[in-house]
């Protein structure tokens, strides 16, 4: 067991703003007096200062982090990176960037309210489980669609998935080194491929994606009123 | 076609208050000014003003609610039904108040922030389609559990349920002459049992149930802001 290997966190963005209905991408949208991802990479900081972060970015938005740095006089030390095609080729491109035999989180930028906790007990449990993301239970009744029918399902067999997804440098660096595959939704699921087996944690339930408009509204009541 | 059915709503609301680690029962929780449970009824008067509403709550209740009508003035007429056992329990008591050849919508009263849209929505496809619900995508991604391994599934192909579920009244009514099973986690599941297809329609993504204090806030955040 080796529990002092460096740490990093890849933090991908790429979103255009469209499903906003906003011209400012969404990581960059201002909530409780920050830029998104702003507060999402600051609590990987805040959580364990050793971490290092690496900031995948399309290229098309670098100038504008960089105005948005002075503008808001954020100093949290950070590698940017460019983008890829899709969010893989994204966390391919960050992935060059991290020391072999180290832990790597990789976070969706558009997830500020992460908590410390939920970051921490990632990094604690890859010690010893290799691949671990943070679940919640999937609170609402869910229903299965097959071709024109549906039927209900056991919502207690499913787990709703977040992120960082934190893993061991040797399996996700050997996982990204696979071809692209539209069945990849997430890092795990790359992993998976592989025969890795997933370790699940308790996420924060907090800890939404940002994709909606109503999303906003309630990160900026959860950051505001420090739930986070 | 009849859409000159008469339309009930069986609002049904059985909680107890633990989850939200408070004594008041969620349903009494009061929230923009008025309990839960009010802002849940008036949504179906709003929507149709000769929609009939039965209210089942725990026998145990009565008094407060009757109290808390006056303390709140609240005028919408009802019918009040002692609840069951199991939520099956208490939908059955409500069903024994409806006329047959009806329109029947079973509501969550802990939902008060379904959409009027979605209420009218639904009593218009049920007239072609005899069991309706509403369901919203799933926006994050999930995970199966099977044994004590994972994986990951698809989620284009599941839905997440809400309520009111309205149904043909002689649908509903046949469905709950079958003995309770605890495999029923909703009303389109007791329908289905019988064979019957569910009809899907889209619902509001603001219309959570209301189960954890975080649920509170943003219940009350979009309330009071009149995005419902």
């Amino acid at each position: 067991m080796n529990n002092t290997k460096d740490k990093y966190a890849i933090i991908v963005a790429g979103g255009s703003g469209k499903r906003m209905g906003s011209n400012t991408p969404k990581q960059f949208i201002e909530i409780a007096k920050a830029p998104i991802l702003m507060h999402s990479i600051n609590k990987f900081t805040k959580a364990d200062k050793t971490i290092k972060i690496i900031l995948v970015l399309p290229e098309n938005q670098h100038n504008y982090w960089n105005k948005l740095i002075i503008k808001y006089n954020f100093k949290t030390k950070h590698t940017l990176v460019n983008g890829g095609e899709e969010r893989f080729h994204s966390v391919l491109n960050g992935l060059k960037h991290i020391r072999k035999d180290s832990f790597v989180a990789i976070h969706d930028g558009v997830r500020p309210l992460v908590s410390t906790n939920t970051i921490n007990n990632c990094f604690k449990a890859v010690i010893n489980n290799k691949a671990v993301i943070p679940v919640i239970p999937v609170i609402e009744s869910i229903r299965k669609k097959e071709g024109n029918t549906n039927f209900a399902v056991n919502r207690d067999n499913y787990v709703t998935v977040q992120t960082p997804q934190v893993f061991d440098s040797n399996i996700i660096l050997n996982a990204y080194e696979q071809a692209f595959n539209s069945t990849f939704t997430d890092d795990a699921s790359v992993v998976e491929q592989l025969g890795h087996k997933i370790h699940l944690i308790e996420g924060n339930i907090e800890n939404i994606k940002i994709t909606q408009p109503i999303d906003l509204k309630i990160a900026e009541l959860f950051l505001k009123n420090s739930i986070i």
